[in-house]
């Protein structure tokens, strides 16, 4: 199937948008009229509306781990979906619509390079998008299982021979809209278990919150740079 | 494609479970040994580990209408998903697995002779279940929009041909859940707005707060029948 190839710069993708009088943005509770958009900023449509340019997207976050120990820092090389693609799909008017799912080489390659200056246990490798918790995870401990232990680390192997280093469940989504969008963009996610050797998160409390911070710190630092501060 | 069939019974779907000595439930931050779980309720775990018996789920929320007024609520007859299936997808070990996503009828007709016994727009119809806010339900007004308010429109006819009378992102998923876990499950939802008119929420406050309460109206009431309260 051929894929929804990404433009290279940020541009208004709808032209109707200009033509609204006011547009509400149901899930922030604001509309484009009663806020001053230029002194904020969140999503596309807000990104657009406040006329931001030069915009990266970095989404930060915690993850299980394929084959590294907990605490590990996954900058993403490539996000993969339930089928193992690089893509993200949608479903428009009934029909399937395969987008591509592509993060910008030289952020990761930048992020990288802060964690290891920071000492940070950075790694980069490709990412599993599951589009569930459990039975997309090959979890063992759901409600349903239908699939034995030896099943389930076949597939963990399989992930890690591909490249996989952590499992989350946005990456696909948050790649392909960001790389249709012509925003360069990154995700940095710490691993809370090494899911080889478990499916539950058996942190303390204390490594739990110092994991947590990881991907804060090391993307706090890289801000500190960009902006020379 | 041979669909996952859905059991009549409540059942122990996953006999692991009962063989770890705890299960620390993640997303809840408890665990089955450090709190009462016949005291609590929540997710087809708990209710495996409280003992329940004779459950019913029913899923209650808002939605956008397809033909149908501001206010009216829908209770689903049949969930779609994108493709207009009455499936829910999940993809387990790189591979595509298609589930019935089936909700009990006789509980779908209680409701609704409730509603009409307390007199709200009660409307009996099929729901789609989109994966995104935006394209997926061919809303115009996203940062991206590839198609035009033709495309738009002609989908919505279709929908409603088909019997679709609401728009929202939970149905097939929680049906197929449920039907899969033999749980007995209805879905009740109240629209905002007719899609046919516009893509935006423009409900004064007091009649989102009231539209809002519908749905919990006729659940309630629906309970107390059933207890005999």
């Amino acid at each position: 199937m051929a894929l929804t190839p990404c433009p290279s710069t940020l541009h208004s993708a709808n032209s109707a948008l200009n033509l609204n009088q006011d547009d509400f943005l149901y899930h922030f509770g604001l509309s484009k009229t009663s806020v001053d958009l230029e002194k904020l900023f969140g999503d596309v449509k807000l990104i657009h509306y406040a006329k931001a340019t030069d915009v990266t997207f970095i989404r930060l976050g915690t993850s299980g781990g394929v084959g590294v120990n907990p605490g590990s820092v996954v900058v993403t090389s490539a996000p993969v979906n339930g089928e193992l693609k690089e893509e993200h799909v949608q479903f428009i008017a009934g029909k399937k619509v395969s987008r591509e799912a592509r993060l910008d080489k030289r952020l990761q390659q930048d992020l990288i390079a802060m964690g290891e200056e920071l000492s940070l246990p950075v790694v980069s490798g490709k990412t599993l998008c599951a589009d569930d918790f459990y039975e997309g995870q090959m979890r063992l401990d759901g409600y349903f299982c239908d699939y034995s232990s030896t099943d389930k680390f076949a597939f963990l192997r399989e992930l890690h021979d591909k490249g996989v280093r952590n499992i989350e469940m946005e990456s696909t989504c948050f790649s392909s809209f960001t790389c249709r969008a012509g925003i360069p963009a990154a995700i940095v996610c710490v691993t809370l278990l090494n899911r080889m050797d478990g499916d539950q998160v058996t942190l303390t409390k204390e490594d739990y919150l110092e994991f947590e911070t990881r991907p804060y710190k090391l993307v706090t630092a890289f801000i500190r740079q960009q902006l020379s501060l």
